[in-house]
């Protein structure tokens, strides 16, 4: 049995949707058990007597406002995010998914859990829909906001693992995030990395990728530092945000234009869906002891479902130890 | 009379755009002269016998695909990018216009018309659309890898008078895009310019702007260092391309679904239009000696006609004169 902490008292909908996510995964997922990290009274409500579902309580919540995530995960160690990350690293479960804020749970992670010995930086790596239907990882979406080259190369070998054990993808391509296309493009940084990029045999480097491709990438995995990534990745949201907004206010304009509005009512929610990031799944953190999955924070109850869904394919196919293992290796 | 160079052989779509961008412009706006640079065979089978345009024979084009834009803006003095600006150097003319490369173009309003003494870099400013129907001034769009945050404030006095003159804007506000809203967000270089910001009374600085808000953003100008916001640029453009594939992909599905699609034809149409950055205008080069208007590579004359008139804009209102004057000034 796979073994999986929730997390179940952050995100914007919790703890309802987190709870009903779980219970769908248990329905859908055999190989797993979950442990619901929160208010019990609360958790309850949401469930029936559920086979492979129990309750640790816990005192306090990481509230998604907090003005200060590294404290307030610092200085509550019996909150539900605190309590289902130390789980982990007590090896009582082997996973946690959690919709929290983003900032305590890499510092909490960092804390509680601890940082893989091989890997120097940590970093968040989220995936975004593409047109051709797959799904592209973004690296590092903003767990450095200054890093050195040599780092990055095991942020990718990371991501390349990933990759081809929960995405399924065979030999993996990497470009890097840059402002062309031609070598030489870039920053200082973004030189040197591509230069360790293309010397390494462990990687299928493709070159720079231009941010116009962003949703039609010539590669699987597109790597950038922490501050420029989350940029990019947040511009994407923004756009879309806007975008939607944009189409709706020309979309309602004259009688006959309301008639087709109406008409495609259906494939304008199917539109929809096909960019709500919660359908999309977590962003796994990478570069620690255990497995650690951020689901969106509006993550709904499918959501979440495919949070815990993604950490259990992480444990099975023994992502970690691979990892390990590509970094440690000679070729 | 304003007097406008235009490179008529820059460009996907050279000449016929540009020359015919021209023709509108002198039918629109009464107080303009343009000088066409290029291949004066090429031109003449798009002009009749307007009053107002003349030809100036060039001699070779800057591709638009060029390896080596920078090279080739350099050794290349006859052609009708080199030539038009040289004719603002010279004073034969008050602006130009090019839909050519902008890295060339960039380099060769260095080379051929020079920086204004009191700006220490350069800087490209593009307009992009946002929800409300107006537009936001992106700085630096990539004139600079890498900049001092002491240059940046030169930067944002010059957006300010542009947005005033211009847009017509009356207390511009200036955000800096950054990945969290909260004070002390980003890298060193942002924690820099938000003190100098805050600092200064020239400029109504209202703080960090996350990219989520990037169209319909709190702010008139959005800065940061040029490779940041050419990779925001870049995304918001990525963004809008993928989208627009993913509903066209959507929106054709099913019987009701087509159906629905072609009642909307027109609005979908009036959409597409909103985010075509040809009719928003070209982007300005900051910091130089003369004014030198960027449109579009893929622009139509009517893109093109935009570029002329937002050019003859910043002529007529004196916004170098006024950029100046703001650099200087106490208070």
């Amino acid at each position: 049995m796979i073994k999986i902490a929730v997390d179940a008292m952050g995100g914007d909908y919790a703890p309802k949707e987190q709870v009903e996510g779980s219970v769908l995964a248990i329905k859908m997922i055999d190989d797993i058990e979950i442990t619901l990290y929160g208010d019990e009274t609360e958790i309850r409500k949401y469930l029936k007597n559920e086979d492979r579902i129990k309750i640790v309580q816990s005192d306090g919540v990481i509230s998604m406002g907090e003005k200060d995530p590294i404290y307030a995960i610092r200085s509550n160690r019996k909150s539900s995010m605190a309590l289902a990350l130390s789980s982990v690293k007590k090896g009582d479960n082997d996973a946690i998914v959690s919709s929290g804020a983003t900032q305590a749970l890499i510092a909490g992670a960092h804390i509680l859990i601890g940082r893989l010995k091989s890997m120097k930086r940590t970093a968040i790596a989220p995936l975004i829909p593409n047109i051709k239907g797959t799904q592209t990882i973004l690296l590092d979406a903003g767990g450095n906001i200054e890093i050195k080259p040599e780092f990055m190369v095991q942020q990718a070998y990371f991501a390349k693992v990933y990759a081809m054990e929960v995405l399924g993808i065979k030999n993996p391509k990497i470009g890097l995030l840059n402002i062309g296309t031609e070598p030489g493009k870039g920053r200082e940084l973004d030189k040197e990395v591509s230069l360790l990029f293309a010397a390494d045999k462990k990687i299928n480097f493709i070159g720079n990728v231009e941010p116009k491709e962003i949703m039609d990438p010539p590669c699987d995995i597109l790597i950038s530092d922490g501050f420029t990534m989350n940029i990019a990745m947040k511009t994407v949201e923004g756009t879309a945000i806007g975008m939607g907004k944009m189409l709706k206010q020309e979309l309602k304009k004259g009688f006959i234009g309301k008639l087709g509005m109406l008409l495609s009512a259906r494939n304008l929610k199917n539109f929809k869906r096909r960019l709500a990031p919660e359908d999309i799944g977590g962003a796994m953190i990478y570069g620690l002891r255990g497995v650690v999955v951020k689901a969106q924070g509006s993550s709904h109850s499918v959501g979440f479902y495919n949070g815990i869904r993604q950490a259990a394919l992480i444990v099975r196919n023994d992502v970690l130890n691979k990892v390990k293992a590509i970094i440690e290796s000679d070729v």
